[in-house]
């Protein structure tokens, strides 16, 4: 082709073409690279009609780009994104764009920011989230970097992305690393979405509740305000059998769940700034915990639970379990977003949290109905202090904490775990306890190391001691 | 004084001071360095009697000494630390052992223990636990390093101990950081320990007992299985009136409670290293949540709850909070060790958990008759998987979980807070499932991702997909 490209991306495993085919579909030229040329050139040939140059060097990749070049790199995160950077800076000129469009760990891009930026190049870390099917449709993008360089990449991100209500599923998330961490935090909420719905699962399934109920159950829940991707595939997962034995398929699938990196990180990073996301720690705990199967099947012969008794009626318990599972999401997100603030606060990002809900509505795994809710509740009050206490959220959730408990006391008596449901319930009623035991604990802290305390009547800040008697052992 | 000194201690804060008096109370001579002379002087001034020599620069410090020299450095933890060692390293010769006697990080006594080596000199990172009176009288001491140095250690380490048995409560950890991580893991045992004790508080205060019951209750409590150090104080502290006011000093104490790092790193590891500490995890999150003081005043008024109805006889409610109590601490141990063993065999440490539990029984906060049972757990069978299946504690866990479970569900249909019973049943109900629930996770994962799944019918290590129905938006 004698055209410059407008875009050119390196890396094409799956989601990177599905990405390329996006943005081709929307007008663009695009210029590919593989480190593997053969990728490249079948992924080219099988899709004559459209505008790709396919290219088998660095070299030859940068020089089909029209300037300033934009080239988005999707390889895996770590080691190849800077082997991949290391190699475009002597072939990229003053004012190029690198767009990393991996799940890199947002204190990398940070790092990589910094870098690029004394080379006189420009960088974008955007998390994209939607799996395969959100590339190459419209995905989610969180990206992060200098507002200059967004004003650029603009157009481009804009018709790539999901739309919800006219609006591009995307927005300049902040510079540096905000929108690789606000990305991860997506996923640590995407965590706790599909733990606080399997939690669901398992007390209708010893409720004896068969795949087709709970197909049922679902396709109702997805028409009212669990309205979800998540929820919906969740209907569509009990229909579906198992062609081999006949059997709902989730009968057959084994129950050691895998994680990446993403749940953990967001831990390390709640733990780091002194945030409780105690939902989405549940649900990384439950994954871990699942995954030790072998111990588990060990100790269920060992371990001794109660008597499973659930009788309550069936339609009452799916009124019950959808107000526990609403207000315990209600929770999680409370506390992802709390923790987004918190790291935006310290990092001086200037977040929108608004915004920020707004992207998640199309487009990604966790979109949902209940995230107008959210953008609503932000763009009402952007100094909102916690997602309960918007008028709406705090309706729901004192509608539905009667319901809650029941569940939560259900499924502890009967022995079936829900440690989610159990967090989300902890975190708010120690949310709303305006004394908690803590007094008792600053007390044995100052028995034994001189920690001091607070009293309650006397201003903060002012410490006390008690000479505590001496125990004998 | 003519002779050289057995031990030299630098830095005399309150526990550097005691341990000093205590190294010398067993027959030592010990020569003390400060950065500010004059505490050095007034410490010793003070003691006319004893065996001590204040020096008022290193070099005087270091020349005071026989040797091999051995100098504990007792100073805040991170820069401070390194700061001395650097300062000591010129001074000192081939063979000479410097300890680390504070809360550090088990990753830095790592990269000392690796520079120090290269300067020809020894290293010891010990963990010392039991506050000041710990200190002074007998502390629980948890030394890492090379077996050799240990071995020229050893009696110093034993004669200060504290002694269970006519056992010292100290022992060679093992290599390197071990002994630091092991300090570490102890205190997040320590942070879990306090906040069941403040659940079960928090139940009892819904319920109206009075301080005089409360201090009967942990009084009678520390007769039995729950014998321990901090149920022993506990009993004092309800026993204790404020002076100003009359009240039980309990009740005009602030329900906001504080923490150094060590909670919050013992969380860090057992994310990296995937291990589930869900009651350590709860207790972290409780003390963050009760620091969010104004916040939780504000929601008080805003974020119902249910009416408190503790319908339970006095005397019953006791027997059932107990009950769930010493469960829920089997759990946290169960963890705590679990994590302990995990690092420990990726780190090649060979770890005794007999002997560490065994340390744990005398000198430190955490010291309990409970730990008795737990050192002749790993005696009895030093390969037990977890501490869960112990027979002594399966039974224990057998009888008691029929009453943990009925005051979890009492809790939460109460409104009351009790996130470290929660998630330690949570972590029990978990374990002894042999099917969790999920596989529906693994569906989805399959479904959005194409992550596959294993099977319940084939052979671990087979992965499948599904070719799921394409959702429309």
């Amino acid at each position: 082709m004698e055209n410059k490209s407008d875009f050119g991306l390196i890396g094409l495993a799956v989601m990177g073409q599905n990405l390329v085919l996006n943005v081709e579909s929307r007008g663009f030229q695009v210029s590919v690279y593989n480190r593997t040329g053969s990728v490249t050139d079948e992924f080219v040939s099988a899709h004559p009609d459209k505008k790709l140059v396919g290219t088998q060097s660095l070299e030859e990749f940068v020089q089909s780009l029209a300037r300033p070049r934009k080239v988005m790199i999707m390889v895996k995160a770590g080691g190849p994104v800077d082997a991949v950077i290391e190699s475009l800076i002597p072939l990229l000129e003053e004012g190029d764009i690198i767009i990393d469009g991996g799940n890199s760990l947002y204190t990398d891009t940070e790092r990589r920011d910094a870098w690029l930026e004394k080379e006189g190049l420009r960088f974008i870390g955007a998390g994209v989230s939607g799996g395969e099917e959100g590339a190459r449709k419209g995905p989610s993008i969180m990206p992060g970097g200098p507002e200059s360089t967004w004003d650029v990449m603009k157009p481009i991100f804009e018709s790539i992305s999901a739309k919800v209500d006219g609006e591009a599923c995307v927005t300049h998330i902040g510079p540096g690393g905000a929108g690789h961490y606000v990305k991860m935090i997506h996923n640590g909420i995407e965590y706790g979405d599909m733990q606080l719905i399997c939690e669901a699962y398992s007390i209708f399934k010893a409720a004896g509740f068969t795949a087709e109920e709970l197909a049922a159950v679902f396709t109702e829940w997805n028409n009212g305000d669990l309205e979800s991707y998540l929820i919906q595939i969740t209907a569509e997962i009990f229909k579906q059998n198992d062609p081999e034995t006949g059997a709902p398929i989730v009968d057959v699938i084994l129950d050691t769940a895998g994680q990446k990196g993403t749940g953990r990180w967001t831990i390390m990073n709640a733990v780091e700034n002194a945030v409780v996301i105690s939902t989405i720690n549940a649900a990384v705990e439950a994954r871990i915990l699942s995954s030790m199967k072998e111990k588990r099947v060990d100790a269920s012969t060992q371990l001794e639970g109660p008597k499973v008794e659930l009788s309550v009626e069936k339609a009452a318990l799916v009124d019950k379990v959808r107000d526990a599972l609403y207000a315990s999401k209600i929770i999680s997100y409370a506390q992802g977003l709390d923790l987004i603030a918190t790291t935006g606060e310290q990092k001086g990002w200037n977040l929108d949290l608004a915004a920020i809900a707004a992207i998640w509505r199309g487009g990604c795994i966790i979109r949902a109905r209940f995230l107008n809710r959210i953008t609503d509740a932000y763009r009402n009050n952007a100094e909102l202090s916690n997602l309960m206490l918007d008028p709406f959220f705090k309706d729901v959730l004192n509608k539905n904490q009667q319901n809650w408990r029941e569940v939560v006391a259900l499924a502890v008596s009967n022995g079936i775990p829900v440690p989610a449901f159990s967090a989300s319930l902890g975190y708010y009623d120690s949310y709303r306890n305006e004394r908690l035991s803590a007094n008792l604990l600053q007390a044995q802290r100052d028995f034994f190391g001189a920690h001091t305390y607070e009293r309650t009547d006397k201003p903060r800040g002012e410490f006390f001691h008690t000479d505590w008697p001496e125990v004998i052992d």
